[in-house]
């Protein structure tokens, strides 16, 4: 089952094409968009390994001179340096105006190539192949690149939009368990946040923690519903303005504690577990959603295998002060993206921080 | 005499104004724009020794919340390395993303500040507050912004528009000379490629080398003429899919001058000059443009003090395979921007590499 959403971002809207099989035919895929005969292949040493020369192949097959470079794999290289590594490849291998980064990889390798082609050249044309669950139904989509500062997350980066995106799920056959969970957070995010229709399949799916038990009718169902949340999202509200803010649900008190935890104890899609039931812990003390719905989500996250509890001996109070530093904060005010029914969420800087103390303290 | 020229880049189109003396009223010229109340005013020592607490006291008159970082003068200071010390200000000083970053100085500050405002909470607001003729005619306006690379100059970078410029002729009082020449390549640029009047009424002022010779009612229209010139440009072709690429007029030689010369030598006006007589000279062995108007161009830099040679010792290979790597580059041919009648220029990749010789070896 093949499936192709657009994403609304004039002047240059693009697509997200979901094909099993689709590694084998990417040059085909990019053919489609005439750019420059120049592509640089970023990827991950292990990834690289595993997809590479087959990426490769199938674009030299359409005539793309292709290079690569790779960056180890994990959030803590998600850095300047690393971004200086792409520039040198850039360099070396002449890429022009026309060229394009290809992004293969997990979310860190989307973010940096991401940000590498927006900056080189004052933006360079990307197209994002990601391999990990989080990658496809998250971080490859709509334009938010970056690397992390010393003291916060992504808190260097810029929006530069790819030409587009392609989704091979055969790929999720050799994702480590724990990343395929790491996705699962995002996915049930979409269905808190925007699709009950797909909040409902996966209540009724017997288990989400690994990925032999979703059957490929299953994981192509979750991730077309995915990417269509994320590219609806996307096309109304391109530089968050507004509505697009709704996509960090669970991700502010999440990067809190990714940040706290030197990005080692929990992986994002963990934070965002932990974000989510915090967020929701603290709509029900708003009495802004019901206790009964926030226990069906807190279930639904237990049964994709991930967290719900602060990793043991992260300070409160270090907690809420990182708080203060998030992209999110707007005149010294902490904004707050909470449930109000499955498949609904609204956005708030009203949360009273002794609100977000006890929820900490107590609930989670 | 106060003049604001209006540049036209939907959805965000933004002012410049020239009014002599309006470094004291910046804080009123920028409440208009209903930004965030935290200020970030990045400058380098010099400048704000001599007008960083006017400009502050101008922004805290009006209720703005100003901290403020400096970063050593010179291009070769135009690297990540300081993009980041202005992130760690941003960091320090909570800036948020209704926040501004203020550049207070030349185009390296101008096109620093932007670049550290594009990439910061993935793009901040910027006001350029241009001190040199150089910034205040060329990089303050139309939102290139970047740093250099070790191997090229510019090659990390993004647009990035202001939402305002506010230029001050009376800083100019203040400008070393051999800055105000080197702005007035600039000047003599838009002349060649843009307004035939302004080239007209350069070549009928006695003295173009020191700031003396240039009475205020002069100054300012060299300023507005120069300003409209480039807010025209930008206006029809922001992101140089076209036209704008005519603003490298002089530019695709005298970065490689630059850059061969470790920016070190001769400053980025004196290349332009340079590059500008060999892309004139160029263009007269095409037969595209008379020798007389290319001596009338000639005569204008010499008097306006600026060098017309390649500067001694400099290896014409270099430069030539250093062109390889601009920006400018496409499917591998390098691009020209040549005149064809004083207020008009072409572009063209179709300059055979042995005319580029030719014309270092004979006639520079």
């Amino acid at each position: 089952m093949k499936s192709v959403i657009r994403v609304e971002v004039p002047p240059q809207s693009y697509d997200i094409a979901i094909a099993p099989g689709s590694l084998d035919d990417i040059g085909v895929w990019m053919s489609r968009l005439k750019l420059g005969k120049k592509v640089l292949l970023v990827s991950n040493p292990a990834i690289f390994r595993r997809y590479g020369e087959r990426a490769i192949g199938a674009l030299k097959l359409v005539g793309y001179q292709v290079s690569h470079c790779t960056l180890p794999a994990g959030e803590r290289y998600k850095t300047l340096k690393s971004i200086q590594k792409i520039h040198d490849a850039a360099l070396q291998n002449r890429l022009e105006r026309s060229s394009t980064m290809v992004a293969l990889g997990g979310g860190v390798i989307g973010d940096m190539t991401g940000f590498a082609a927006a900056t080189w050249l004052r933006g360079i044309n990307v197209v994002q192949v990601p391999t990990s669950l989080l990658a496809m139904v998250d971080a490859a989509i709509g334009g938010k690149t970056g690397v992390n500062h010393p003291q916060g997350k992504n808190l260097i980066g810029a929006f530069h939009q790819p030409r587009f995106v392609l989704i091979d799920p055969h790929v999720l056959q050799t994702l480590p368990p724990r990343e395929l969970r790491a996705g699962m957070a995002e996915v049930i995010k979409y269905g808190v946040i925007w699709d009950a229709e797909l909040f409902a399949k996966l209540e009724s799916t017997k288990r989400l923690d690994q990925r032999r038990y979703l059957d490929e009718e299953l994981l192509s169902f979750i991730l077309s519903c995915s990417c269509q949340a994320k590219a609806d999202v996307v096309s109304q509200d391109e530089k968050e303005a507004g509505l697009r803010a709704i996509l960090n649900y669970g991700h502010t008190i999440g990067h809190a504690v990714e940040s706290l935890t030197g990005y080692k104890v929990v992986n994002h899609g963990e934070a965002v577990a932990i974000g989510m039931v915090a967020a929701g812990q603290i709509a029900v003390e708003l009495q802004m959603w019901t206790s009964p719905e926030a226990e069906r989500q807190k279930a639904l996250i237990e049964k994709a295998g991930l967290p719900t509890q602060l990793p043991p001996g992260l300070d409160i109070d270090a907690i809420i002060d990182t708080l203060q530093t998030d992209k999110k904060v707007k005149d010294g005010k902490v904004r707050f993206i909470l449930p109000t029914q499955i498949g609904e969420v609204t956005i708030t800087d009203q949360v009273p921080a002794d609100v977000i103390r006890q929820v900490l303290s107590d609930k989670l």
